[in-house]
């Protein structure tokens, strides 16, 4: 018998509490008793988005959530600036064109970053831009944008900073609201610890202005219209229920736990990730600050990266991630966000250690785990 | 001790089964695992819709399943007849109106129907139409609308017949091809026995095409992009992975029980929650053929139906539902769709004597049940 262990970059494991909690029958989104679970979770997810602004669930995965906060706050030949460096950027991009709308094209490299000062020249040469589009935590490459730094360079223009923090929500650092950050989306199968299926928007005052002028159709995903209802603790359309069910439970661990412990968990599991996978010789793709949700490991000369994630399926049951797009062969992915704690990382990291040997290639055995413990056996 | 008992009209209760096999750890969604589920979820739905055509599965729920089928067949400007007479014959028109549709409103008191003649008048004086958008079940009154006619009298012309099936899929006989229905939507919270969260979109070759030269903007609802995923037994963007899961188990028990019989049993619920509320007096609402998914009664003379239900709720600890809309505080609406057995009739029909024998309506105890009784023992 192998134990299961998810350590993909999302979706993540579900603790036990929040998997029972969903099992238990289902409630009727029109009752006193989901305006009571509504109500603790509006208030949990003001805390966790480190906003004062409400934050608007939606019945979608997170590429719904991108899609609500362009359609509500833009109009067709609007211009927008997208800074990209990896495949989630890449759909800033494609949603941008699907409606039409005008993209000064920020790109860099898979693996780097964008750095603040070309946002701030494009934004000085098109004052008329009405949104920047970003990511903060670029799953399909493990790099960290400088999200703060974007919000100082849009600050003073008149266009709304868009940040995708799907998988750096509850996982990185992202006070939304002293950052100055206009929007920001998210989904609940990463750092909430939940299934996919329920994404979210936070706007603050300047991005629910555009949402009057914006003349992009919409219906489903209307977040004016949601707004109303989410005020009186309703909700406009069927909500998934299972996973607001689930959202709350979630939403009590991270309080337990506390939101800077969250964080700095989040950031060793993800330095003792790096540390071991450098103790072997092999090579992080990260060339900016990397992500504390997910670790990016270049595939060693001449091996496919496919094949150490099938090796990690197939001999030690553990589901990892290889490289999206054109990155596809060339790395291999560990998430290790949401529920995840150390010694899923010493698993992942002992298990990395015989899949290298097992496809030829030298490892000094326990190497990467000692450097991990190392990290976690730090005072901090 | 009340035991809880859901009976409203969506979201329906869930089967152990599904409840547990959803409670399992969460599974990565490009993984053999998810694409071995995949393969028989997609088999299974085709025999659930009576379709050879792909039936397409989104993380939304029923109402963003209704704005992938505008989305992907029309443009704006187009006009489009909307058959209606109820609150989800109004969300079409909502969902219309947001599009920049041109509208031809057939629309009909709520409680009746609208007749296929008038259809069929519509489409001859506007062969410009696109779409035809109609309920199968109206869940807001409690209507069956006979879309095998609406497709006859649509099937000569350009425009696709769609047809929302949310509160009749695996309820009341739908085949789609055999009655030529251009395009079928549902949800997963009614006849499939599931948490809301997933919706559906089945197209015919009719309905295919018009996404060719559809120029409504669409990304996230991109049937066309969607469907190339399906066929390779993928999904585009992150799904519903806890709800699919659920889906499969879901599927399994309809094809155990046999979609012939849970028709049967739905008509059969249906008739004797009818017969039960007719044998205490009380009118029903529905004024044409009524839905086997949702039973509307009308309040008794003075009676805000509010409290019907509240009482429902607070004495019997069993959830059902008031009107919407223009019907609020003058009908009930008792659920037996989906996860629902003749016991379940029974309890609620005990529960509504006693209710109304609460608020002082005079109640001879037990003729409602008798009346269900006598429909259960009846020989088929």
């Amino acid at each position: 018998m192998k134990k299961y262990q998810l350590m993909a970059p999302g979706p993540t494991p579900v603790p036990s509490e929040v998997l029972l909690a969903m099992a238990q029958p289902i409630i009727h989104h029109r009752t006193p008793q989901y305006e009571a679970l509504f109500i603790e979770v509006r208030a949990a997810l003001k805390k966790l988005f480190q906003t004062s602004a409400e934050v608007v669930p939606l019945a979608c995965s997170g590429t719904g959530a991108m899609e609500a906060a362009v359609v509500n706050t833009l109009s067709a030949g609007d211009r927008v600036v997208v800074v990209r460096a990896g495949k989630f950027g890449d759909r800033w991009l494609e949603l941008a064109k699907a409606y039409g709308l005008e993209v000064i094209d920020l790109s860099a490299p898979f693996g780097q970053t964008v750095d603040a000062g070309r946002l701030a020249e494009a934004l000085k040469s098109h004052p008329e831009a009405k949104a920047v589009l970003v990511q903060h935590s670029e799953t399909s490459t493990g790099v960290l944008h400088d999200v703060r730094a974007y919000a100082a360079a849009t600050r003073q223009h008149d266009a709304i900073l868009v940040v995708d923090a799907v998988s750096s929500l509850g996982i990185a650092d992202l006070p939304m609201d002293a950052w100055g950050i206009d929007l920001v989306i998210s989904g609940s199968q990463k750092g909430l610890m939940l299934p996919p299926g329920l994404g979210f928007c936070a706007l603050n005052e300047k991005a629910w202005r555009k949402t009057k002028t914006s003349t992009l159709p919409k219906f489903y995903f209307s977040l004016a219209d949601e707004l109303k209802y989410v005020a009186k603790n309703e909700v406009r359309f069927t909500p998934a229920v299972s996973i607001m069910v689930g959202l709350r439970e979630a939403l009590r661990l991270i309080e337990a736990e506390g939101l800077a412990d969250v964080f700095k968990r989040h950031d060793r599991l993800a330095r003792a990730t790096r540390a071991g996978a450098e103790a072997l010789g092999l090579e992080l793709f990260a060339r900016a600050t990397p992500s504390p949700a997910v670790t990016a490991v270049v595939s060693p000369k001449g091996v496919d990266s496919e094949k150490i994630v099938a090796a990690y399926s197939q001999s030690h049951n553990i589901t990892i991630a290889g490289g999206q797009g054109e990155m596809k062969g060339k790395l291999f992915r560990l998430g290790h966000m949401g529920y995840a704690a150390e010694f899923d990382v010493i698993n992942a990291l002992a298990a990395l250690e015989q899949v290298l040997a097992d496809i030829g290639q030298p490892v000094d055995f326990g190497s990467s785990v000692r450097a991990a413990q190392k990290i976690f056996t730090e005072k901090s």
